[in-house]
């Protein structure tokens, strides 16, 4: 039975109808691929159940976490690049970590997301669903081309997802991280593209977002520096986005609730698709 | 102007027709106020604007975050509590986590909720908007009696947020944890109560969601057993409600999105609640 | 039965005659009292025993530790402290620590230690074995004192250690770090007298070395400045100096040897005293 | 001038005669070679100088680590290792860390040690001072040949030092690890040898400090379980040994003060050989 008020709230209304929840996070686990740039993702129990068993027989395990916020999937702040000496804002960026936080623009300011969602399946749409090679670079072309074959076009305001397929290579961590082999994605003109379409945020199921020649490291990220740096636009990486492909959805509400690290340059986070049931 | 397809999807129609989000969680700070039993929340920036810059000009500034689970706004796993050596499932609770991990009932297996909420506004009912008494324990009658005159019924499957209005000494830190002046919350009879309509998570504005009685710390939790051991209802603490309570918002779109800590005890989350614009 | 060849070396000789070691340091446990300015102790077991067995019946238990470096028994690198902008060594303090560390200075520029130390038990010269007051200013003329008293001169590159019998407060974490109680030691006065006289490092009882004042807190620290930055005199914090002083043990080897951590302000340590016995 | 006190205690009379001291241990820095079992060493600055100025012109520049305690130089506690679910001293391995630390035998049990210490430098024997091969298994032969050709006999109580030379590939991480290249060392035989020289602990510059063959990881350590756990002798990891090699000092006195990490299963240190001058 639907909730008598419900139908005067058109999003309870949807919820209460049925939604679907795509869960594009990877899990976090001791030993997960990242960058050696990041404090690692470390995890203990300093306390298991028995340990301290109350009066009345209740017991409390406890964990203790050590980690970056660069590491599994995970939302850029803008504070996280600078270009030149200067923030997105363009405040000077060094001044703006005194005191040992980003006050402005730092991971506290980025208000969480419920809005549309576009997932480009750049991988699909150029014939190689299983994924692109390493060191690709997604072209505008390459972008124009998948949102049209989707029937997608990107509205002001959407967070768009690129799939390059590169997932498939989680579990191999120097693959995935990419250092000999390279890895797919936008480069400087595909994030000038996505920019000039005005998204919220962008994201990919890569490591960096952007495309990493082999060979090349993370010396030079030029799509970073005009999302974050010259456009204000947040970067979400290290995303899944195979099952969302697998089923077809294309458009979504997406959800992304970043923890309030205050003044931090990033948050890990567990973006979400939603979509209603058929 | 709308996206053409988004009709075609209610959840998208109803975000796109706009709508309000109520951020219900703390900011993460150095210093926060919370229990001795866990690690406290710490950051650092191991780099910062101008410490390495690379040959273009940018730089990147980054994290180090040492942090418990059931610090800030967090939600408790049902690994998090066993009762006579169980827990939620029935299995024997100190050979669930060797390994070092919860690999059943841990934060992994925590589904990202999407779903109706309900906020029990028990302060502002019981003729206390500013806040209850320390100590001060919700008698099932003082739900009911809530959840008569706010006109929202519970269902099962809701999310159920309780407001003592302890939260207003959140920065007052000996307080809001309460060891001296105790803390107001449902006990086991609340906990029953709640339980009983079969709620799929509850919350509260307060650190440890139950009851304390002055001077009895954290010693015996009997609505931690009743609702996370006894019945598996997720428990979401520390959160904030006073901007949901001010707006007479008491029914909503909750939406908390747990960060998949692989065999953890819980998360620091930031949950929200949503509701289309008038 | 001595080395053969031990008596061609003194100190060999000298260890193998017998020796005494007094432990200078406290356990690091956590919820150990400190100040709020540092990432406190924490200590987990992320594998215990039969988590993880080999085949051959062997199995192996490990740590994760989080701390800051001024924590327990711990000495300050000269880059802790800085005046004016300045560093001991007259470097811009915070062109120093450009690229997240201190090159120059750090606690890895510390050498291990092996050196004359004299314990100044001014407690006890004062009249007052078990203790001095909180906030009380040990003042030269109390040092030249105590020293006199003991016959125990000060050399150029002595270790000089300071009881003031605040140690006795360590288990009551609010009296011990002195926030309305203040805590006894040197102010400018002692610490010009004692780096007249040529210290290698200075160390005392308590938690910041020097006097706190009641309800002064941290706020100045003019003895560091003396000190660290004027003086190039290394400062050690929160001994153990009770069992030395019931021994009568005034003059005695002193030994430290900092953990490596480059570029860091300071590290935990467990200094010694040792004594050739009778 | 020396102290007129001094002659009275043969210890003092011997530092102040003038002693060399050797520094054992590496620098910890973050991106060392460590094994990926244990967190690695990470370290931040929370506070730089200039984040926060003092009334007076002073300011304070602070830490944030997070590590294990098997990584750098350091030393194992008896309650490390475990065989057949028992630790050193007979107990129930798993019933020690009950409580998530281990009371007896932990790190805090380690007394500081200041007694003779031999090198026995194998390499440098067997006639290859720059090294022996990866996975080349030090036999008892070749450690009583090294104790003749050096005239250094051990003695009960005495601290090892076995140098292999593989530290000369501690800047090249993979090599150092081993995993492929198999690192050398004693295994069963060589622990029985000098298991039954009774010394107190022993220690060399590799890793793992027994004999790595190639491509077997750690899955066995057997030299681990008779030093540890049948006989009660403390293993030293990650030496630097090439000085003290390279002066051809075999004899000295040894000193390693642990940190009193309570209830850990080991602790970073910074070993000293320390000789009489000339």
């Amino acid at each position: 039975m639907p909730h008598p008020a419900a139908t005067a709230d058109p999003l309870i209304a949807a919820v209460n109808a049925g939604v679907e929840i795509y869960d594009l996070a990877r899990t976090l686990r001791i030993g997960m691929p990242q960058s050696p740039n990041h404090p690692p993702y470390w995890h203990a129990l300093p306390r298991r159940h028995g340990d301290m068993v109350r009066s009345d027989g209740g017991s409390a395990a406890n964990d203790m976490i050590s980690m970056g916020t660069h590491v599994g999937t995970h939302i850029d702040a803008l504070a996280h690049v600078s270009q030149d000496g200067r923030l997105a804002d363009g405040t000077d960026a060094r001044e703006a970590s005194v005191g040992g936080r980003f006050d402005r623009l730092g991971a506290h300011t980025i208000e969480p997301m419920v809005r549309p969602g576009v997932l480009l399946d750049v991988a699909t749409a150029l014939g190689s669903p299983q994924g692109l090679d390493g060191g690709y670079e997604i072209t505008p072309a390459n972008l124009e081309f998948t949102a049209e074959v989707q029937g997608t076009p990107i509205e002001a305001g959407d967070v768009v997802l690129i799939r390059s397929g590169w997932g498939r290579h989680f579990d191999d961590h120097a693959t995935y991280v990419g250092t000999e082999t390279g890895v797919p994605g936008v480069s400087e003109d595909g994030a000038v593209w996505l920019a000039d379409h005005r998204p919220h945020a962008v994201g990919a199921d890569t490591i960096a977002f952007e495309r990493l020649k082999p060979g090349a490291g993370h010396g030079l990220l030029p799509a970073h520096r005009v999302l974050l740096v010259e456009r204000g636009i947040y970067i979400i990486e290290t995303m899944v986005l195979d099952d969302l492909a697998a089923a077809g959805v294309h458009r979504f509400t997406f959800v992304l609730s970043p923890l309030k690290l205050y003044g931090a340059t990033g948050s890990p986070v567990r973006p979400l698709a939603v979509v209603s049931r058929g």
